[in-house]
């Protein structure tokens, strides 16, 4: 392994815990690797990036982050290909977007050198936690937190950029049941539903626990005005097939624009599936799923890449979606295509992989 | 001082910095006492309640405050009279509240018993922080943050209880100029506006920075779906005076209960003074504001008590609130109302004191 980097300070682990790992049963997003990524945001400028060992911070009860939320995060994989050459997926998506959710929250944006270049030096030194094998990936989590010390509810002047790894297997659900949300609202037109912000998702386990007591999985958020349109999941972006076409809301100031989710567009049009990006109304799917022209349901998100969805509720009434062979949903195609893309099988005519070197 | 409890371990720093502290130049939020109390949930129950010296927490990066801003807050203050004895203000709301807070965000309630042993011994321990004089005050930060280690979006199963302590002077901002949001948002229906979820606060500072870039101090906002109807400043509600009545907005899943809000409606109601308790449009305080009858606008929430608004900006117009001499300013007449309440030097009809023995 060849490091190089001269902007780096790199404080190495004594011993990695790799041997102590059990990698078959391993628990989404529970298990972190030998080191860490961090840099801070001190008087106007992100200074002293350094890798040092994975481990507790040091941090103020009085930290802004506790008390106003200052907080956004990016959620990446690392894939590992039969030859042993590590591959992101679309890595400058996620670095735009953790600097625009940055600048919803008031967060100063971060430097895109110091994110690639702390990014893959990382990558490099744990590059044994990213196991070969189709499914298997190593989750990478960029966020930023403010650190400035005050209980006086303002922007902070000092923040910390981290990186953190951990290993994943195939993430496996089963197939997802969803409560359409008729009452509780993820965000707002003119809020911050857009950003991935730290208090987004806090704010939607009260709600999701609710439909979880009704053997429910997930939430599919509506429109807070009327409840009348399907906006995302929450921790995915949605797609509706009514016969052989394909739906999904547009992004706005609500929705995440995610990377999944555009990726899924650019192969659905690719392959000649008809795909209609705009507003889709709650009664839409339930008049579809009554008529049986309503096909499948998925969610598109990075942990799970794509979640079949075989069941949704909606005033106290459960439609069903119809059973389908794998070789016909969509939900499979999709998968199929994005992790050959991913684990550097097939071509990659999008130019979506990104080799770290 | 004799602090007796038989549930709180307790810690004595060794040395107390309060000498060190420039009491009479005190930045808000900024300095904090000798001691902290904390209280952790770990396996279904709030256990090892401990109060400590003030200092760092030792946390994991992937703690899930952090990533998914599972975070709640409250503010009190306490006051010390003439004598030397300390009270507080109505501190059973926003014990309620709290736990409100909490339940909204997934986050196990807390005990009663142990939030006023807590702060009670707490605040006995601190007490030569307590400054008397009218405006000096401890102001008091109870928070809860997820501590559980985890980057996958559920709410966690281990939390912290704080409650850290700031000493304050008068909090005199000057008069302040607002902007009626017209795009952003602070809250939908259905969503965490009533809550004092750290993420709110957060949402805020971009749009309220967008203002001070045009010489305004805060927003009030309105609601998401039409911009039509008032509804809080964000770190407090609003009151408006019409010829000689009082406009508030109803609180609402939206709009956050305030402590000091409901205290000036039961002082308001008490003085013979009209209050109307109800959605309040934008157009009304416009027409009334080129009438002549909107005589002034003030915030109130327990960091300034009230603060008086002395200009508004709404679709690119500024409006100035007239001139009035203190004497009739029912601004003036509720903050010295409820101060000498606080101070101990008015009849407390209410009950709202509560002495800390």
């Amino acid at each position: 392994m060849n490091i190089t980097t001269n902007n780096i300070t790199i404080n190495k682990s004594e011993a990695s815990k790799i041997n102590q790992i059990d990698f078959d049963n391993l628990v989404f997003g529970n298990v972190f690797t030998d080191h860490m990524f961090e840099c801070d945001y001190i008087d106007g400028a992100w200074v002293n990036p350094t890798i040092r060992p994975y481990g507790n911070l040091s941090i103020s009860p009085a930290a802004k982050v506790f008390h106003y939320g200052q907080a956004v995060f990016e959620g990446m994989k690392a894939f590992k290909d039969s030859n042993g050459d590590t591959f992101l997926f679309r890595p400058k998506e996620n670095f735009n977007r953790i600097n625009s959710s940055s600048k919803r929250m008031a967060i100063p944006e971060f430097p895109e050198d110091i994110f690639f270049e702390g990014l893959t030096t990382l990558l490099k030194l744990d590059k044994d936690w990213i196991k070969p094998g189709i499914g298997n990936s190593l989750y990478i989590r960029p966020f930023v937190i403010a650190t400035q010390v005050g209980v006086s509810a303002s922007p902070a002047n000092q923040y910390k950029f981290m990186i953190i790894l951990s290993p994943a297997q195939a993430y496996y659900t089963g197939d997802v049941k969803v409560v359409i949300a008729e009452q509780y609202s993820r965000s707002a037109d003119g809020g911050v539903g857009y950003a991935k912000a730290a208090g987004n998702y806090g704010a939607q386990f009260y709600p999701t626990n609710l439909a979880k007591e009704k053997g429910f999985q997930q939430v599919i958020w509506t429109d807070a005005n009327e409840h009348k349109y399907l906006e995302e999941a929450g921790t995915m972006n949605v797609f509706f097939r009514i016969k052989d076409s394909l739906f999904t809301a547009p992004t706005s100031d609500r929705i995440l624009d995610g990377v999944t989710r555009k990726s899924v567009i650019a192969l659905a049009k690719k392959a000649g599936i008809p795909v209609e990006v705009r507003p889709i109304l709650v009664s839409e799917i339930v008049d579809a799923a009554n008529s049986g022209d309503l096909k499948e349901i998925f969610g598109a998100g990075t942990a799970a890449v794509i979640s079949p969805v075989s069941a949704f509720s909606y005033k106290e009434k459960t439609y069903t979606l119809p059973e389908m062979t794998k070789e016909t949903k969509y939900a499979t195609k999709f998968k199929k295509d994005l992790m050959e893309i991913q684990y550097n099988i097939a071509e990659d005519s999008f130019g979506w992989r990104y080799p770290v070197n």
